[in-house]
């Protein structure tokens, strides 16, 4: 992996743009420097490790300290296999050591409404459903930051949502949980880095005051160029990323089967009215 | 703010237990010392800092590289007076000088598609408004890391889906995006300290290879006793946390209006099919 320590290389690959600042925090810089790692080494992830990633989960923000949310972590190799499967067969699920499994969590709140007496149809409702996901995602993403700054690495797997009761069963979770989102986590394969992805251009993101997309247009354009020298320089073709993008968002048929995850949510004792 | 620069010390304030740990990582620590701020001080917020906190949180993982999220960043008090007014009338976004609206945002992508002449039918689904909602918080988080480190402080407000409808048409939103979770931002008012508040022990929260309620009658049972002696502390009351989050979920009368997510979202054009 790179070492990017520059104001100009690191804001250069986030953005193919020169930095309109002449320096960085040397934390930003270091979530600038963020890349889904999908190669690992065979070292294992320490005890202690886990316990910092789970602390740092735990203490970001969570809508009226509901706290909503739960992870599960699983190291058996065979599950992970089997969670591979059902994640469409994804390499790094097996490669890596742990694999982190986070959780919209209803259940633990209407079982202790249920020793109160007390109902909890709150819990069926879309926004509690906002609600459990924003409190999971934060969590999830100050994990990854206390892992990347302990020297691992990690990539999301939204395929732990391709088929929601089979990774219910195999991870024995109670009605009222649901698995939102994977995360495989190692330490890096020094032989096989990763680099920094290029994203859309802050015009094209950061809205002052109002929502304004006047600035999108020539914005995609000098992006899609830039992930196109981008992906051939990894020799993986060179579609433009607005092709792409509008592929996986084309139908119902390019939603790896989560067209029907309002049925599975049900399934799962969330019916979100 | 009291800083906490021991092991021991910080721990226990997130915990309200004795750390198992000898040592944290210096950046864990700051992660573990999060708290919101809900006074600020007259300092205005950087240009650079916006632009740093934006580059961070765009550096977050997004799924399928889609980058399905916008952020409007609203200085105007006018503006901020009447946001404040349709969140419940929440005081510290009419004081911090930046309020920042994350949204879920798959107008960008629909603009994109139709300038192709492609359909863009998958973003209708409740998996799309999932990643989406995911994306976003991932980035907001990322930003609240960013913020902390340059010596800001920020509340996350879930106000901001109480009326859904009002705040596109005051934010000039297109169909297909939503306010998913607005954040005040500001340098903190030293002489107006928050603290950490304790959460749930990683026992209630974190499952090893599949899901396990066994600890959590006790855990709760310890972390109300904390949350009491926490609350007695800053003269808020002495409601034991389980009591207080069973009424936050009790049924419809108990979601300020966010029952009606569903029918906001068809709305703003995201049907969650």
């Amino acid at each position: 992996m790179t070492k990017l320590t520059h104001t100009q290389d690191i804001w250069q690959a986030r953005y193919a743009q020169s930095s309109p600042l002449s320096q960085i925090d040397p934390l930003v810089a270091r979530l600038m420097g963020h890349r889904s790692v999908r190669a690992y080494s065979d070292r294992a992830v320490e005890d202690d490790v886990l316990l910092q990633a789970i602390a740092a989960a735990q203490s970001a923000s969570t809508s009226s300290n509901l706290q909503a949310w739960s992870v599960v972590a699983v190291r058996d190799p065979a599950k992970r296999a089997r969670l591979s499967a059902l994640c469409g067969n994804q390499r790094h699920i097996n490669d890596a050591p742990v694999f982190l499994i986070w959780l919209v969590d209803w259940s633990r709140l209407r079982r202790i409404a249920a020793t109160q007496d007390q109902p909890s149809d709150g819990t069926d409702y879309l926004e509690s459903y906002t609600v459990g996901v924003v409190d999971a995602a934060l969590a999830a993403q100050n994990a990854a930051v206390a892992l990347e700054a302990l020297g691992l690495g990690l990539v999301y797997i939204g395929g732990i949502r391709n088929h929601p009761e089979d990774v219910a069963a195999e991870l024995g979770l109670p009605s009222g949980t649901f698995a939102l989102v994977g995360m495989s986590i190692g330490y890096p394969d020094p032989a096989r880095p990763a680099d920094i992805k290029p994203r859309l251009s802050q015009a094209t993101i950061l809205h002052n005051e109002t929502y304004d997309s006047a600035p999108e247009q020539a914005a995609v354009a000098a992006y899609d160029a830039a992930m196109v020298d981008f992906q051939r320089a990894q020799g993986r073709g060179d579609l433009p990323w607005s092709a792409t993008a509008v592929q996986r968002v084309k139908g119902p048929g390019s939603l790896s089967g989560r067209e029907r995850l309002r049925d599975a949510l049900q399934n799962l004792g969330l019916p979100l009215i």
